[in-house]
């Protein structure tokens, strides 16, 4: 094992998947598709998305075990008209029915220039990024969205109603390396509200509604029945948020006949789901675009090139460290952390301990 | 005329629409096109979009009359392969070009299921929101996207490299009128800085930068050098407008091959282009989806309905007004104007009048 920091235990990446590509397999996840949804996984702890990583494989296991989700999908299409189609996910694991669907909206590309794949009764996928950085290994660009159980507020409104929805899509460069775009439509996350109510800090103006709706700085409040704020909740942008999470969870639930807005499946073992189902699941929205459909695909990527070296280039913000482009923070973890390992939290160390005690997969130390 | 307000003049509609397509046909657009350029103009004057109307008439015919705009251009496909292709769009009028090239996404989305157009060698099209909702006329999901003068920093920049880059897209209800989505991904728009100034009055925090790139609560320090901050430039979601910024700029601009981020071509008579130039003019991103390829029209449209009466129905903050879906103000708008015209400002129908006397096309008042 690497060396360690402060209340973190370090793993390597291959040690990781072992253990997550097994946990998966003990509930009756076939074997391939296993060690799918521990890439899935690896993807974030590998690149410093500590939020989508193994700190969540607790709640895929609990899911899994009581049955909530179904291990063995045989995912079918509802409805397909050349580059689009709705696929039924089964009630699988998203870290698998996710990869299938990314795989055919590729195939559609390939096949019609552009390929798309709305999917309904489906269950967490972890990060939106992974998906149009699988469409990037056949020089194609592609898209990922998803709707998540409801924890933010419309413009203007006092109660939950909408998802975290996050929007991700890639562009390969020639000679730099891919742009590579992945955002929540709510202002933060909500694990970093978790983080500091942990820490006892304060939380900045813009982030949080108490359960009254009003605004508030205390982290505590927002998660005894709070909600998170949209992108852009201030003068002039508030609705902006609103605007791109009602248009994910449209194209990703509505679309595909999943459960939308507040309906939206919870990823929780103690959430119970909510009492008026209208529609089956949760929903994906996947995307891909042949770029040779439209240009000379080394054109382009070399212009990608260019646009990445002109970002880069700006003029800093007095106080700021860097104009960065989308991906950059990511490869920066990927690269310490091939050297010196992942970093697991001693909490989410001890959520995998007892998964290991329950199932007898021994943990890697 | 209709009843004026204070510094306004009232148009109805339909003299509006004839002095503006009379104004385009002035310097050879053929009459048809010259239509439709108005058509889009008056979509924002009908809706409330006072920026995107015939406030900007101005600065189509001083690029018209001096040839920077070609009138009649002939539109050739690029590249195309089934749902896709790439129009050049012989630097003609974004609001002909525009219209032209969002009719082709959607004759491709009824044959492939989806249609994606890029377009590159165009100008400033008007208002985003107006080309998905030609879409919604065929019961189709459209969207589309441009890019524009740089007037944006990237997130921890100093200097405009990225402009406005609005996403617009929208989506058919049942009984219940559609969700119509239109937002640019800048904090807010040059426009509101530019309001601010000329009534003398302080700009939020989170808006602008000053030319040395210290934030700044003086819009005249914004206009003289200065730039507008991406959506969201504050702690934990700065980077979020400038992924959606650059998105766009690179499905609009590098797909297309156009000119992308600090190089897009100016919309400003007494802005001279870029010396370095990437690509031809500036770009759009057309698309569109064929509901019936993803599941029944008619279910999709009754879930929309129930969207918007579920989003309605939200509790509201304490000290707001009401929860709105997107399209909501725009309709409002266009209830009252329909009934009460158009209220121009006086400093607009000034270069209306300037306009006039050029040309000799009679102003209707």
């Amino acid at each position: 094992m690497a060396k360690g920091a402060p209340h973190d235990i370090l793993f390597s990446f291959e040690q990781l998947r072992q253990f997550t590509t097994r946990v998966f397999h003990h509930f009756g996840v076939p074997h391939e598709d296993a060690a799918v949804a521990a890439d899935v996984l690896a993807y974030s702890d590998e690149h410093g998305i500590d939020s989508h990583g193994v700190a969540r494989l607790k709640t895929y296991y609990d899911l899994l075990k009581t049955k909530r989700i179904n291990p063995a999908p045989v995912i079918k299409t509802v409805r397909e008209k050349g580059s689009v189609a709705t696929i039924d996910g089964d009630n699988g694991l998203g870290l698998v029915v996710g990869p299938k669907c990314m795989q055919l909206a590729m195939q559609k590309a390939r096949e019609h220039g552009s390929g798309w794949i709305a999917v309904c009764n489906t269950n967490h996928y972890g990060a939106a990024g992974y998906y149009p950085v699988m469409a990037l290994q056949e020089d194609l660009i592609g898209l990922s969205m998803t709707n998540t159980t409801a924890g933010v507020v419309p413009f203007n409104g006092a109660e939950k109603m909408l998802g975290t929805n996050p929007v991700a899509i890639a562009f390969p460069g020639l000679k730099e390396p891919p742009v590579i775009i992945d955002f929540a439509s709510s202002a933060v996350s909500y694990g970093k509200v978790e983080i500091a109510n942990r820490k006892g800090e304060k939380i900045p103006d813009g982030w949080c509604l108490d359960k009254d709706g009003y605004a508030t700085n205390d982290p505590a409040e927002m998660i005894e029945g709070g909600a998170l704020l949209p992108l852009g909740d201030k003068e002039g942008s508030g609705h902006k948020g609103y605007c791109l999470a009602g248009m994910v969870d449209i194209l990703t639930a509505v679309l595909s006949g999943a459960n939308w807005g507040p309906f939206a499946v919870p990823f929780a073992i103690h959430v119970a789901p909510s009492n008026k189902q209208v529609g089956k699941g949760i929903g994906h929205f996947f995307g891909a675009w042949d770029i040779e459909g439209f240009r000379d695909k080394k054109e382009f990527k070399m212009n990608i090139d260019e646009w990445v070296r002109t970002m880069k280039a700006t003029r800093v913000q007095p106080g700021r460290d860097s104009v960065l482009v989308p991906g950059d923070p990511e490869r920066e973890a990927y690269q310490i952390r091939t050297k010196e390992g992942i970093p697991v939290n001693k909490e989410v160390v001890a959520s995998l301990e007892v998964i290991s005690q329950e199932t007898g997969i021994k943990l890697p130390y």
